[in-house]
């Protein structure tokens, strides 16, 4: 079933190579007549919500399920089942959407927020995130898959919403839901390969370009013969998101996995649609791409030649931060291994700016024009869901360091130039590990995932007994949030607590201090000590003039500040300026000082 | 042997992941020892021209040529020769350089533009290109190939010169020539593959991504470990041909085939390395990409976030003239059947702009920025050793269609707002073919060339024994030049010298009317009638004000011109305006008209 006019729902298939198509509806045989471009329809269909149905290519006797299907309760690999968004009664309708500039991200994967694991539970969270401050809540993928739980990734049916977290009513009222609370949503969502179990898409069409494969399989075929009818398979999809559901933005994972030649990038093609869907729906629209490249072409203007997305995210700052705090430096953190990178990032946006990446074994990246971009278009973290999960034991940043660190790095994280995501529970410290798990019911497909993970770390050097089995139903248990940890008893209770007020407070400095959010790239002016492992922001001018200010060592230090500044914020006890031009920070700590306005 | 400063010779190899170097230079072995960045030397090697040597990787009894070998004495399985570039005395002090627009181009194939099929040879044949008026020679590969003669897609050893045509001392002499004749030299250089014979490179470093095939081989490593060597072996190897060589500019084959993700493509680096040469020269150099992508990003200034490629080939004016002259319309001539594809291109210089390409089943191409971009900076042509050589026997235009409309197609071609590129003997119409040849030593892939070759066309419908066997010597010598047909005898004799004057006054008419060369999109103007097949094209105004119009069909036509405009140029017989606005053309005719000047 396609929406191409959401007004009404018809029974229409692309399948451009097919000798006939049956639809099989409600039990129902009715041949479909092919149209023009390899579309299909089916003449007196039924109309309306609840219909099972699926269709029979070619005289086959098994139904596939719809490439665009809206539901699958029977599973990916069972029927699809019509659902009519138009019938919802929304209640957002003082809405007027959410700019990306200034606003706190919050990542949640809805299977592990909560321990029902289900939108539904997850509105019941939305006013703690109210209280928190963020301004977006963004899910990791909610499309469906094979299995009843997993990160999202492994998704074979974009247009549907899986059914262990509520079907596609639940999310239109989790939308309804955060936007009643002046929290706008972002839906990551994938459109560089396809799950290894339930993917269809071929049987219909040249929807995979075949013997190009990325790291996850087929490379989408968005450049071959055909490719037209995929890449708006794609911006359709998008469309359903922001108009069906209310979306106000999408992540896009991994693009640099997108193959495409053509002079018209997919990406462009995107901001394309979604600029003309912003004009439509009169509200902002987001796009935000996960992308390895450091390209700044991804967030150039369409006018100077780029690709219009909103924003990128920049890893580099997740990785200056974590080797600062951590002192890890394996693999991709190796370049990292010093405060000058972090001063690099916080003024530079891109550490590997045609750099030489050690990782990558090359130059990488190239420099952001500053005239062309602004700070806020980069989205960053301090942890998220691909850095906690794909360390072995999925540990969190609080089980490497203490808490101390932690409120540190959230400070450099929410002071950041740059758009800060959170990811769930970072703001308690959460005790919970967030690891890799997979639900494959088919055995073989499970024990090569599980084989395989456990292999890559034991290459590492991990003992394979300590990595988690991700197919052990326990994997998935043990990621949960535990919500009693903000409750403020417990061994870490009082720690948990004073984070997630450290976090509050953060949250809400950023919104009251304009020079934090300032988006211009000279903005920015930092200081550091390489031997002695502080570094000072300095942003804003005047009665408006903000510094940061950490110590990442492990000895007291006198850093350089404002003369007369006062503290508006520390992570450590008794930080008191000593009314010149400096501050004593104790180890591990952060401060954050304002003017003092006279 | 390298030279990292061209000042002076050294044996200096990239070898990264090599345990054991050893230089075997004149039958002396020198073991190398290793510096920074994989890069190995010599210690006490012999120095200057006329080394014999090679190298022995691992303790292997076997020398490998040079990756940057300058000469290849005994083939490109043989050892490679050193060669001093800089021993050459230059009498070509007077050249400042040319700069690409306004220019006309003259391809050629060394091989087969003389009997001799050498560079010596084809000095002897300069004269005759001044004479007919061109300002840049452009050379179909000459690096070192495997075998005696081929297209030179096949090269192997980028740094030497094939050895039958002259070696690197006769190509220095070459060019020498072409410039003491105020000729500028275009060469052709092929980085996006390597030959099937004699491609050692992935012997000593990661030249190749193992896995990612283009249609003719691996892939060129640009974008994974250690590709920033290889990508200067790519830049280092056109920084020779500018400096050791003085050539103006290179034709990049096939940048379609380049997979490059980096946030700087290699196309930009290259455009970077031959801006900084041509300030260090003094000189002008121009970078062509032949491109199938009909993107404008490769022409657009780097300061817009293009690569800024001097020009890109554009095959769409080649179909539209070649379709409209002849009426074929198979493959990707589909497209292109119509006058008004022909006014499309004129004036949009892209046909596929993001129309929809039949031949690739999908939209094809972006509009060009008429602010960002002129008309020259697309290079044409009406027939080219692709669009000859890739028909089943290699006829040429002019066994098609008659002398008459080889005549119009010049007119279209030299009256273009673009850059005019002729195939060498398309000049007088040449009756000899340019057939598809190689020359494989090894059997196997004489065979399987012949025969995918001979299946290829069998596919689309020719009998196997009309088509010419690749590696027939034969077919190679056919391929030549027939110099004779120019004297003016024989049976065509009168009509090869005519279409030979024709072009000299075209391109004469070119160089003395500013309108015809005038760079701005703006300011081509076209009317044309599809029913009666004709076409003019308006240029310039006021006293240069210049119609070019052409009657495609096989009745005279009436078609409106500037009222009192005159005759410059006629291909057809007694062409008079009729006072008014309108002029009489022939069947199967052209004119170009001049503002009568009063």
């Amino acid at each position: 079933m396609t929406h191409r006019d959401l007004a009404e729902t018809r029974f229409d298939l692309w399948a451009p190579d097919a000798d006939s198509v049956t639809l099989l509806a409600d039990g129902r045989k009715l041949p479909m007549s092919r149209g023009t471009g390899g579309w299909w329809t089916a003449g007196d269909a039924p109309r309306g919500a609840d219909v099972d149905y699926g269709y029979l290519l070619n005289g086959e006797a098994t139904a596939l399920p719809d490439p665009r299907s809206r539901r699958q309760p029977h599973g990916v690999h069972g029927q699809s089942r019509t659902f009519d968004a138009s019938s919802y009664q929304w209640g957002d309708g003082a809405w007027t959407g959410r700019q990306l500039a200034g606003g706190v991200i919050y990542e949640l994967h809805i299977g592990t927020f909560t321990p029902e694991g289900t939108l539904e539970a997850a509105i019941g969270k939305l006013d703690y995130l109210v209280e928190l401050g963020v301004d977006f809540v963004e899910l990791l993928p909610v499309n469906a898959f094979n299995g009843t739980h997993n990160w999202g990734y492994d998704g074979v049916l974009w247009y549907a919403v899986q059914e262990e977290y509520g079907g596609p009513e639940a999310y239109q009222r989790f939308v309804d839901a955060c936007h009643r609370r002046g929290l706008g949503v972002v839906q990551d969502v994938v459109y560089n390969h396809l799950g290894p179990s339930g993917n269809y898409l071929p049987r219909f069409g040249p929807y995979l370009t075949q013997g190009s494969a990325n790291t996850w399989g087929d490379a989408v075929n968005l450049d071959g013969t055909g490719s037209d009818e995929v890449r708006r398979y794609i911006t359709d999809n998008m469309m359903m998101w922001f108009r069906d559901y209310h979306v106000d933005g999408l992540r896009l994972d991994a693009v640099h996995a997108l193959r495409d030649t053509r002079a018209v990038h997919i990406l462009e093609e995107m901001t394309v649609r979604t600029e003309a869907a912003a004009v439509a729906l009169g509200r902002p629209l987001t796009l935000i791409a996960e992308s390895d490249l450091n390209d700044p072409r991804l967030i150039y203007p369409r006018a100077a030649h780029g690709y219009g997305l909103t924003g990128q995210w920049s890893d580099d700052f997740h990785h200056a931060v974590h080797v600062n705090v951590t002192g890890e430096t394996a693999g991709y953190y190796e370049d990292f291994a010093s405060v000058a990178a972090l001063a690099k990032v916080l003024t530079h946006g891109f550490f590997h700016d045609g750099s030489y990446s050690s990782f990558r074994g090359r130059r990488h990246g190239r420099p952001l024009d500053p005239h062309g971009t602004a700070l806020w278009q980069l989205v960053v973290c301090i942890q998220n869901h691909d850095q906690i999960g794909n360390r072995a034991t999925g540990d969190r940043l609080g089980a490497v360091v203490g808490f101390d660190l932690l409120a540190v790095a959230a400070v450099l994280n929410l002071c950041s130039p740059f758009t800060p995501m959170l990811f769930m529970g970072e703001e308690y410290g959460a005790g919970t590990p967030w690891q890799f798990f997979t639900s494959h019911p088919e055995p073989e497909l499970g024990k090569a995932t599980a084989e395989g993970r456990i292999r890559e770390f034991e290459r590492m050097g991990w003992d394979p007994a300590l990595v988690p089995d991700p197919q052990d139903p326990q994997t998935f248990i043990r990621s949960k949030l535990d919500w009693s940890e903000t409750s403020g008893h417990g061994p870490d209770g009082a720690a948990h607590a004073r984070l997630l007020e450290q976090y509050r407070t953060l949250i809400s400095l950023r919104r009251s201090l304009p020079a934090l959010t300032e988006p211009d790239f000279g903005s920015v002016r930092v200081e550091f000590s390489e031997p002695e492992r502080w570094l000072v922001m300095h942003r804003g001018t005047g009665r408006d003039a903000v510094s940061v200010a950490v110590n990442l060592g492990d000895e007291p230090r006198a850093v350089p500040i404002a003369a007369g500044a006062t503290v508006l914020f520390s992570t450590g006890e008794g930080v008191v300026p000593d009314g010149a031009a400096k501050v004593s920070l104790p180890v591990r700590s952060a401060v954050v000082l304002g003017a003092l306005v006279a």
